[in-house]
């Protein structure tokens, strides 16, 4: 019982570490035991992030990002001190070139393992790799890699000419950061995500051609099976039946020259979207047929939601697999096109995945690639409201996840972000675009980008915010002041510059320091869920903002969502509902397996699929078309957290016209379910504190816990982890 | 004649082109037809110093820098403009993922040649390469990749949604690097330094070891020829013989295994630095002989130095080998040991280079390298008068050269780590060792690195001064105006702080703001030649400093260096001679071949060789022991620039004691060659103006120039470009 391992820092300290051991045979020796790859926090999701954007391709050729790529420290020192209670070999798997230093003293040569006496000891390896990232996988009986370890890029360890070491230390050791490369042979330099076989619902073949329909959207390799001959190759994908054919303007297409006698499967390199192929064979070329590897992400749906409404759950299913398809090594815009990790789409994916897969370490990959590494050189995605989105973005995964850890991570690359924003204020002190800025907010015609727009200092205001949440994680009390006061500050100037009492609205922006006449729905809706409005000024924005067909019509899903946001955060879960019918639904009438990046009901046929003044420039399937999942989930069984990692949160269904409808939405501990109907709620959560709450015309009933009266016809009922309500009552 | 390309800005100025066009025609056509490798500037140069820097080993076990190492940019964006009066096909090499756009338009694929048409064109390729650095070679009848070429490591060149491209573009364009890649063969990542074979001087044979000497130090690869049998064979290295021998203590070693029932000669795969091999095999192991792949920089030696001691030449010749041998991909500090890039090892280089080998591009990718990229997160190679050697390299480097193109690259990193310093000074402005930050100045027993220490106020001083000079270069006048009043003002603080009139001399350092007592030579020898001091302290200092044995004597050649300058910078030429045969001539009678990292003339034997605590941890081959062939070239044949690129120079020989001497000093053109007896002295130059200056007791004669008399005894001839002086003269 004493074969254990013991960490902690203050080594010295024997009393300490006698007890620490005493705890840790109790505690942590399963733990301990369970080893992971390491390497520097945010290196890997940089390096993977490069190889994730740079798969792009156009009609054939490579299309790059155009910001900067950033890429992991080519040479890393990792150390662990720690405890053995008996002696033991301790295996070490690595990814560069390396040393392994035990106790300070190298050891010769490349060692496979090393055997370790019992006592104190510190363990280093120190690995440099310049073309992947550097990264140790150790695994002893007790002594393991795992997110303990400490971490440095540059340990500044010198020593003089008598052979003595630097006696004061500078070195910033963090801890290190890891995934579930859970084995040895599990390389992070070799990850793929996996694939399974999938067949065409229908093959049309012709003399040189064959065309597959994969029934819907999908995201792979084409396989041709059997082929055989010498010429060339040439697939057209479509994503609809008419880019497929339309082998001069379709968006993606792969060329290959064959030259094989016998047949054989052949495996196309390149993964793209698709859900046609059109196969076209020079003379001496053909195949059998044509089937592809469909490639995903493993995360586990753990969300759902049904109801009485078949649109509805269809809407739902599909906004869920467009997700998917969408969820990736990271959070992508769409499939065919950028596959770009866009810092405003992932943030809508965010919130969507705190509804259906919970999966954090997808959410934690995309902040690190979207960070990249100082120095700062523009905005993120080089477009300004991509900066603040990513500042929201920790914003929310804390309140979701209660993560102090990642924040511990992220808080210096969060400084010298704002800073680099701070520095960009004009003498206002609100931010416009500077050369090289895009100001993007929406896809939208005659959107006016010019002077101080009212959103973008919306969304720095929530920055600021962030910053300041975040300093008081980290105790920076200076922080935390300065960034508060930052922030009060430019909230209060936001009205005094925009709000316009004729308009009950913000207005767009100000040129020359003068509010313009332009009233457009972004800053409005924002400040409603941000909670910036006063319950009159809402009410005013609603009426002649938000319901006002006279302000210019969002066409894309990517606006609508907070737009939907916004009336659903003001109770009007029924117009929204009618919305999401007639939105989302419309491009269901019109086929959609997946939801698209724009959608104008006004145009039709295959007039649907252009954009950037391309035949087939749109994306049918891109993240941010899935936001039904996002409201459905929070506005419809209405859960949201009101303390970090949902220790505290509430469930206030609305059915907004719907009969019926349950759900599921997954937390950090277990899952809350919600039934609903016009007579009957039913809830039970695995963890934390909740409450419910909901009107009704009648006095409600629970056996399981004790409803209190809130106002006129509004109850609460307090939820205990574990515990099945059922309320019966009946819908106002 | 019209078959011809043009390459200017403004693309829609036809009446420019045409004249560009014309202008082109009869003196461009040859320039433009010379393709070579492009990158990043200093991106190749950082990508290879982390590969040379990551090949030290420390008996067996890999030894990487602590410091941190940057990497080069993983995608950037490469264009030219240009007209070309014909068409032509253009050929492309490219070391990376890339696409190639014509006129913004992108060619499907990975073209390895394009068609481009007659006309005005913009050619771009951008290129994605993670692990070594992407670089292109574009090659056709006239149009070729070379340093004209303009890249980026952010293009943002975004498009919206209609397909227009961002109209404000804050994209930063720099010329591209190159070096001497000059064929689409000669890439970039192959690239090795040349080896030829060499055999032992002497082989001594035991039953299970050889015993190679190589007569003098080299660097290379081991080959064990004949190598046959199955078992181990280590092979441990050696600088002196007892090294070798001491299979337990030997610096460099490597094992193998081997299994070869065939006779195969065998190459080890990493080089080391040595003399003697003391190779060991198995039992069952043996081997005909040993030889080995001697690895050398091809760089040409121009300069040349010899005279009428026999002592003084081989001095010389043996500075020459020692500075070559660290004279590799850059300059390094030894070749045994460290094998990096250190700022103030390397500053030496760059001096004894100007009068070797003039070979610029070893200079400024050392200076790549040491600067690496921001953010600057600690001191070059973490010391603090290394970073201020780098500012100081970039002072000489103009100076000798005059190229300002390097300075327009460096500028912007310049300023960055000027920043950086400036930051870290304390309240009195003065920079003290923070946490961190290694305060190196030399070896030496007990120097104190406590405080402010007097010699890194006035390294920051010099650094500062050379801000202001690249500054000026930029036409940056803010900042020409603020460097030079921060390097003013530093100036007047260092000897108001320093200065003690009772102690004749600057002291060591402040501490808690008080001067300290100790005296030491680093700040008194450097004022010297920095000019810093009044005619009658350069005395002062002399005599109760540099001339005073009870000040702690220097044991490293590193800061005799600059002790020898000082007293040669005052006229003490005959007390240096003196010193140069008395410490590196003591090397040379302990049997040195190159000299040595430090040198105690009251050592003995065998301690010669130790050093770090470690039984062999000195190197003899260090590049700062190869300074007199900086001293004899600027200050016995006297030979220096007093304008940038020795458009204006100074040739002052002084005999210092010897009978006559004669030698060659490289130019940016041509070479300036020196003779000098008590009687003669003859001069030439390939460039520039020059001036001779000397004393005599008569009155000289010269029939090729007019002589002026510029004082008692003291004499000046004006040098034309081209012409040979003979001067007859009386040597005072």
């Amino acid at each position: 019982m004493m074969n254990t391992i013991c960490t902690c820092k203050k080594l010295k300290n024997w009393p300490v570490v006698i007890l620490c051991l005493v705890f840790i045979l109790f505690a942590d020796m399963a733990k301990a035991q369970k080893a992971t790859w390491i390497w520097y926090p945010g290196d890997y999701e940089v390096w993977l992030s490069n190889k994730m954007q740079n798969r792009r391709t156009e009609r054939g050729a490579f299309f790059p990002p155009f910001w900067k790529l950033d890429s992991h420290y080519a040479l890393i020192d990792f150390h662990k001190d720690f405890v053995l209670a008996n002696p033991e070999k301790v295996d070490l798997t690595v990814e560069g070139q390396y040393n392994v230093k035990l106790d300070g003293k190298a050891l010769s040569g490349y060692p496979k393992a090393i055997n370790i006496p019992a006592g104190k000891h510190r363990l280093s390896l120190k690995v440099y790799n310049q073309g992947s990232v550097p990264a140790i996988y150790v695994k002893g009986a007790h002594l393991a890699s795992d997110t303990s370890w400490l971490v440095t890029y540059e340990d500044k360890e010198w020593i003089d000419a008598s052979g003595k070491t630097s006696d004061v230390s500078a070195t910033q050791y963090v801890p290190a950061g890891a995934w579930n490369f859970d084995s040895a042979d599990k390389t992070p330099s070799t990850f793929r995500l996996p694939t399974e076989e999938h067949r065409p619902e229908k093959t049309e073949r012709k003399e040189h051609s064959i065309l597959v329909d994969f029934g819907k959207e999908t995201f792979g390799y084409a396989k041709l099976n059997g082929l055989k001959g010498k010429g060339n190759v040439k697939l057209c994908y479509g994503e609809s039946k008419e880019e497929a054919l339309a082998t001069a303007t379709c968006e993606l297409l792969d060329s290959i020259h064959i030259d094989r006698p016998q047949k054989a499967d052949l495996t196309m390199e390149g993964s793209r979207a698709f859900r046609y192929i059109n196969v076209l064979f020079d003379d001496n070329v053909n195949a059998d047929d044509i089937s592809m590897l469909y490639e995903y992400s493993p995360v586990e749906q753990r969300g759902s939601f049904h109801c009485s409404d078949q649109e509805i759950n269809k809407i739902w299913d599909i906004s869920a697999y467009t997700l998917h398809l969408n969820t990736r090594e990271f959070f992508i815009d769409g499939i065919k096109r950028d596959r770009w990790v866009w810092s405003g789409d992932a943030y809508q994916s965010y919130l969507m995945n705190y509804y259906l897969y919970f999966d954090l370490p997808t959410v934690t990959r995309t902040l690190y690639a979207l960070r990249g590494k100082d120095p700062v050189t523009s905005h993120i995605n080089t477009i300004m409201d991509y900066t603040f989105y990513w500042f929201m973005g920790i914003y929310d995964y804390y309140q979701y996840t209660g993560d102090k850890s990642f924040i511990k991570q992220m808080y210096p690359r969060m400084q010298s972000l704002m800073s680099y924003c701070l520095s960009r204020r004009d003498k206002d002190g609100l931010m416009e675009g500077l050369p090289g800025d895009w100001v993007f907010i929406d896809w939208a015609d005659k959107l006016s980008k010019q002077g101080e727009v009212s959103f973008e200092q919306l969304l720095l205001c929530r920055s600021l915010e962030t910053m300041a949440l975040c300093a008081n994680i980290m105790q920076d009390k200076p922080g935390s002041a300065r960034y508060n006061q930052l922030s009060t500050g430019l909230r209060s100037k936001i009205f005094t510059y925009y709000w316009n009492n004729q308009k009950h609205a913000l207005v767009h922006s100000r040129i020359n320091g003068k509010q313009t006449n332009n009233v457009t729905r972004y800053a409005n809706m924002f400040s409603i869920f941000f909670n910036y409005f006063t319950e009159a000024q809402k009410q005013e924005v609603k009426k002649y903002v938000l319901l006002n067909d006279k302000v210019q019509k969002i066409t894309t899903p990517y606006m609508r969502f907070y737009e939907l946001e916004a009336l659903c955060a003001m109770g009007e879960q029924s117009y929204v509902l009618k919305e999401m019918k007639d939105y989302w639904g419309g491009m269901l009438n019109l086929g959609a397996t997946t939801f698209w990046e724009e959608y104008d009901p006004n145009k039709s046929g295959a007039a649907h699929y252009a954009m950037y003044g391309r035949q087939f420039g749109k994306s049918l399937c891109h993240a941010w078309g899935a936001s039904p999942i996002y409201l459905l989930g929070k506005y419809y069984l209405g859960v949201k957290p009101t303390a970090p990692a949902y220790k505290q949160y509430m469930i206030e269904p609305k059915l907004g016209g719907l009969q019926w409808m349950e759900g599921s939405v997954p937390t950090p501990k277990g899952d809350i379910k919600v039934y609903c109907s016009a007579k009957q709620i039913k809830v039970s959560g695995d963890t934390g504190i909740g409450t419910l709450l909901f009107t009704s015309s009648t006095m409600p009933v629970c056996k399981e816990g004790a409803i209190k009266t809130k106002g006129k016809n509004t109850y609460e009922l307090s939820i205990t982890k574990g515990t099945k309500y059922t309320v019966d009552y009946s819908a106002l």
